[in-house]
């Protein structure tokens, strides 16, 4: 048989990320490399408990094939939370169920993107979201991400051409990978650019949740909800396993996502929705993320303290809430080279060239504080204080 | 907002049977129209068993991310069993496991069709694959399905222009809509095609399992491994609400699909992987089969008979298992007029139309004998009968 393939798969590289991972597995590395959430929160009785009350009331309702919208009173649960969180009046009926938010980038670029379609995307980016994109073939922009949000300048910029984009990717909370927020007055002028240009946004926000310093933002999709699909996911806040994320669309939308997603695989599994449901029902999902983000605070402070100490002079960033951080280090260090000799150290974190539709910034690295405690974090970072030394 | 689409979502329509479905609802009308499995047979208690077992002893491993390609053992169970059944000698690694069969279909497309090219397909065809391959926009080309499997004539006319294509869907045992299935000879001459015309053939199977008469025959995938994508899935013999499907691949398609996996919602559900598996390993599968296709052969029979019965004169076919046959009425009749008279008799079914990629012949009607007891399916076939003399 001789090999055939579609020229869209030609471009779709295996991820860097899972590549550097498989590296990192060694039990003597400490790794600040994975984005995995920290698995001590993950609540196990509860979702037994939930899991066995689905089988044992609703049965044959929850194995049987169900709504390609999901499940509603899911639906419901989410579309009161952005109300109880930010005020928003929506619809359960623009709520749809999706395989983690990744499948949502996926149906995205399936409804949205021809060939070729100018799309604009943070600078670093989401690698999730490159590779899910990608796919489509779009010609991505980059558009810097300063510390208070996208570089209005450069946006504004991409936005005069009169074959602009029509599609913004961006995630607004402790980003991944540098962990920046968007400030209330950058959401604000985005909005308004966004309506001004005819321009929709997938605002990504699977972190907004794990705050652990700084008041609550609006998500844009409040301020301009017609140009803004809001994702949402509760893989970093209940359990990645389940693949349960969605997305808040806008009605024009709705139709053709819906029929993308049947096209995708019909509809996501309804039972873990009913078992995740009956946990939300029986359990204070609240309660639960102050667990998570008092850990995740405390961690972030012991890197940015164990930074200080062993890295001086190497600026980084101080993410409010999220599990990243994000490394700047000095011109002349290439992380890729830093990355191979850290790993004879035994520690690991991940090179930021490949965050970078313009590959030629090669000093940034990403570090995770979410899944290592302080006295690893203090010792990990101590290590890669070492080998940083060695290249200076 | 001025909504934008990409050209390949111009073409894809709503599901036909779901809107079908809809108005199919009403607790009065006996439907044959739905494709669900019976419910009676989900294994809920050996579920909830293997779900506390899971959450008990495996705990975080279930429910972090996890492996793009599956769950391993759960893949090692799948290439074992073909073993069983047919000798055939299958690594683990060539196991994808998908959400259901329906994502194998959408990957199949992302990874090989680019627009235009040729794709031949049964005709009727099954709509969930007409679906999801439509997004990539290729040219469908049928192939007519008859009693003993694709039409050799027309299949190597197509395979005889310089462009032909380079794939072929089809589902070889009791296939969605008609009940048909291919030959032992068919499938040698398909498996010969192939491999002579350098053609892949996706192998859809789910329903192999529940042969309630004859003898089981090896997949296309045994004489022609290099040229088959087999797709397997546990809807329709276990659960359907999990949404546990997978794909055999040959070593050369193998790390694309892999990355279109990763892509499009990075893995399938882990936690439900692992409580499959459990009950796998503690439950029959053939036991639990056996039962259904005992049931699902009663119903067969029962239908065959009622229609003999209610509708003489009326030509359709004699399928071996699985959970569909197929009405050819007179040629004037039109499928979609008697299906409104049949619904205000409380009885449905579906038109055959939409399955054709070909739109004329508009006489043909699929039903389902797996959700209603044999009463319910003789009263409703006399109900069907009625309508018919009403039209003739």
């Amino acid at each position: 048989m001789q090999p055939f393939f579609a020229q869209r798969f030609a471009k779709v590289e295996p991820s860097f990320i899972r590549e550097i991972l498989k590296v990192a597995v060694n039990p003597e590395v400490i790794s600040f490399a994975g984005g995995l959430p920290n698995p001590d929160f993950f609540p196990n009785e509860e979702l037994a408990a939930a899991s066995a009350r689905v089988l044992q009331h609703r049965g044959n309702g929850a194995l049987q094939y169900s709504a390609t919208e999901g499940f509603a009173p899911l639906r419901e649960y989410i579309a009161e939370r952005y109300f109880k969180q930010h005020g928003m009046r929506v619809s359960p009926d623009n709520i749809l169920i999706t395989n983690g938010s990744q499948q949502a980038l996926d149906l995205l670029g399936k409804v949205l993107v021809n060939e070729g379609d100018n799309l604009i995307i943070e600078e670093p980016g989401y690698l999730g979201a490159i590779q899910a994109l990608s796919v489509y073939q779009p010609n991505f922009q980059g558009v810097a991400l300063n510390d208070d949000g996208l570089d209005l300048n450069e946006l504004d910029a991409l936005l005069a051409e009169p074959d602009h984009a029509r599609l913004l990717y961006g995630v607004t909370n402790f980003q991944n990978p540098t962990g920046l927020s968007y400030s209330r007055e950058n959401r604000q002028a985005v909005a308004e650019r966004l309506i001004k240009h005819n321009v929709l946004m997938i605002e990504d926000n699977p972190y907004g949740e794990l705050r652990f310093e700084g008041e609550h933002l609006l998500p844009i999709a409040k301020l301009a909800p017609d140009n803004v699909v809001l994702l949402g996911s509760f893989s970093k806040v209940v359990v990645p396993s389940f693949r349960l994320g969605w997305m808040l669309v806008p009605d024009w939308l709705r139709q053709k996502l819906t029929i993308a997603k049947q096209a995708s695989d019909l509809h996501t599994n309804g039972f873990v929705q009913q078992v995740l449901h009956g946990y939300l029902q029986e359990n204070s999902l609240d309660a639960h993320i102050d667990r998570i983000r008092t850990v995740y605070g405390r961690q972030k402070i012991a890197m940015e303290q164990a930074l200080l100490k062993h890295c001086p002079g190497i600026d980084f960033t101080r993410p409010e809430g999220g599990m990243f951080l994000w490394l700047k280090l000095p011109q002349h260090i290439d992380a890729m080279a830093l990355f191979n000799l850290a790993i004879k150290e035994n520690v690991a974190f991940v090179p930021g060239q490949p965050f970078y539709v313009r590959p030629d910034i090669l000093n940034t690295a990403r570090l995770s504080y979410a899944g290592a405690d302080e006295a690893t974090i203090e010792e990990g970072i101590s290590r890669l204080g070492r080998v940083i030394r060695q290249v200076l």
